[in-house]
């Protein structure tokens, strides 16, 4: 059960307390993956997650029936700083476009046979401008995170939020410049297509903030320097962590809300996998921070859960096979 | 339309004159890739694919509607060396897997709503032991390549083809080496899983062959140091490129009877692309040999297809993406 949120507190303590994968079911699971017809291994990372998969679901052969993707939009105040290649009015054209079905999350959500829902989170009301202060109050903050937490559905068995949000890049790049420090350049990239002026704009940008916004906490970083579409993911993430239904992560904007949380908390992200690697400048050294291997590298850069949805495939047929292969004894065959 | 194979000639033959992509349809495809909602070069190699796949298949808005995954098998008489962790019987005990639905390819297969057929090639009677003369007479090699050949559906519309045979990396590897030349272990891996010692006996028996064998012909060093399943896999992937069929490469194996067309003819590949790098030895070596990027890195060393069959799925979002997606003007977005 999802409990209310109705302070920032019930937030960080809900997922204090939220429970870890199923032990028992996560032996069972390696007991099977074990027997199955084929070299010990040989599977690969599909092994290691059709095993992470059925600890988190309880069951020694799982499947996915119920994926859900939710794409958050959000409107960033920063935008004014000229960081962004397209126009802030991209934000509202492209939730239409989602609604309208002509996205490519929508066509890879349906290859996946999920439900995709939309939340635009008041895109006529842009976050501050985070060079000046803080992106967003501890009410914004709080309603963010809540409209991330309640879009879960709770008969959802893996669930990839993505985003879209112009200038959005440049919120994550500057989350994680807070979170782990180093060089602001370390954590810079291209977005939807930035030339080298408007990369050295997007780095110094991001280090005018950090120096003005201290904080090192999750909430208060998301808060000072995030967006409502940031907040609502990481609410969402949340949100799964607690009704133990895995988390597949999108790129570098997906992966800098989530790493709020494991900041919040060392398990928060138990439940995640990375479901790519994008060819975003920080992500790569994101995912090294939060120990996460990614499963597919097409060079992907567009957002919208576009890649994780596609690694949802990935899992289907890890799952396919720990599930559905026969046994050793079953087929008769012998086990070296 | 397939021309019969009466002589080892007619498969040179066809191979050489097989037609090429559609240039046409490569521009259209181009050109529409250039206007689908999302900023140029986001999909990445996604974008790459769809554009590959649809200027094989002749149209600009392609899809995949009747994938087919050939598993073929043979055995080895090198495996009389100690080459493999598994015995020889473990060939047709998997036959039967495959025909029962129990294999791992059986669910990606599946996954893949695609048809599958396994062609078993005279088990009883391994290839002789090719570290004592070649593996196969002229008959034989030409029998094995029909099988692949006539096994090739003209109606599906993209191809996969897998591989059981115990003994078969060490196959494999003494192509490579024929075909590459560089150090014997280079080439030679841990196959289905053995030790330390095994690894040195399979990579001293990979010398022998090929000092013994000394040609450098792609049909040559197939006859030589081939497989039955592996000159299978080859005559499938020219039928492929003759019927245009766009096929997705598998492993290491699968990419050593590739390798063997692509010395037969400089363009005999250019209807395929890597489905995934293997765990094995010396697939990284091949695939850049060969000039293909892989579509999955999973670790996967299995065989059968199986990684080849999960990236038919990345091949499906590829052209979901492509063909599903609204255009700018479409969907009223900026185009930055």
């Amino acid at each position: 059960m999802l409990p209310d949120l109705t302070t920032l507190s019930d937030f960080r303590n809900a997922l204090a307390q939220a429970p870890g994968a199923d032990a028992d079911a996560r032996a069972a699971c390696e007991d099977r993956n074990g027997q199955l017809t084929k070299p010990p291994g040989a599977l690969g990372q599909l092994e290691e997650i059709a095993i992470w998969y059925g600890s988190w679901r309880g069951t020694a052969r799982p499947e996915v029936r119920a994926p859900q993707v939710i794409v958050f939009a959000g409107n960033h105040g920063v935008t004014a700083r000229g960081v962004s290649a397209f126009p802030a009015e991209v934000t509202v054209q492209m939730v239409a476009n989602f609604k309208a079905g002509g996205a490519a999350i929508n066509q890879l959500a349906q290859l996946a046979d999920a439900r995709m829902d939309v939340h635009a989170l008041e895109l006529d009301r842009p976050t501050a401008d985070f060079t000046q202060g803080p992106a967003m109050s501890e009410e914004d903050l709080l309603a963010a995170l809540r409209t991330g937490w309640n879009a879960v559905d709770p008969a959802s068995d893996v669930l990839v939020v993505g985003e879209m949000g112009i200038g959005n890049t440049t919120s994550a790049a500057a989350i994680c410049h807070a979170l782990y420090g180093g060089e602001p350049g370390d954590w810079t990239g291209r977005g939807t297509g930035v030339d080298d002026e408007g990369l050295a704009l997007k780095t110094a940008v991001v280090a005018e903030a950090v120096a003005l916004q201290g904080s090192r906490d999750g909430l208060e970083v998301l808060r000072c320097l995030g967006g409502r579409e940031i907040a609502a993911m990481a609410g969402a993430i949340a949100a799964a962590r607690v009704l133990r239904i895995p988390v597949i992560l999108d790129g570098f904007i997906c992966c800098a809300a989530a790493a709020s949380l494991a900041r919040l908390h060392d398990q928060a992200l138990d439940h995640a996998v990375a479901g790519h690697q994008s060819a975003e400048g920080g992500h790569q050294a994101l995912l090294a921070r939060l120990g996460k291997a990614p499963l597919l590298s097409l060079g992907l850069r567009l957002g919208e859960g576009s890649g994780a949805a596609l690694a949802i495939q990935v899992l289907k047929g890890a799952l396919a096979c720990h599930s559905g292969m026969a046994t050793f004894a079953e087929a008769g065959v012998s086990d070296g």
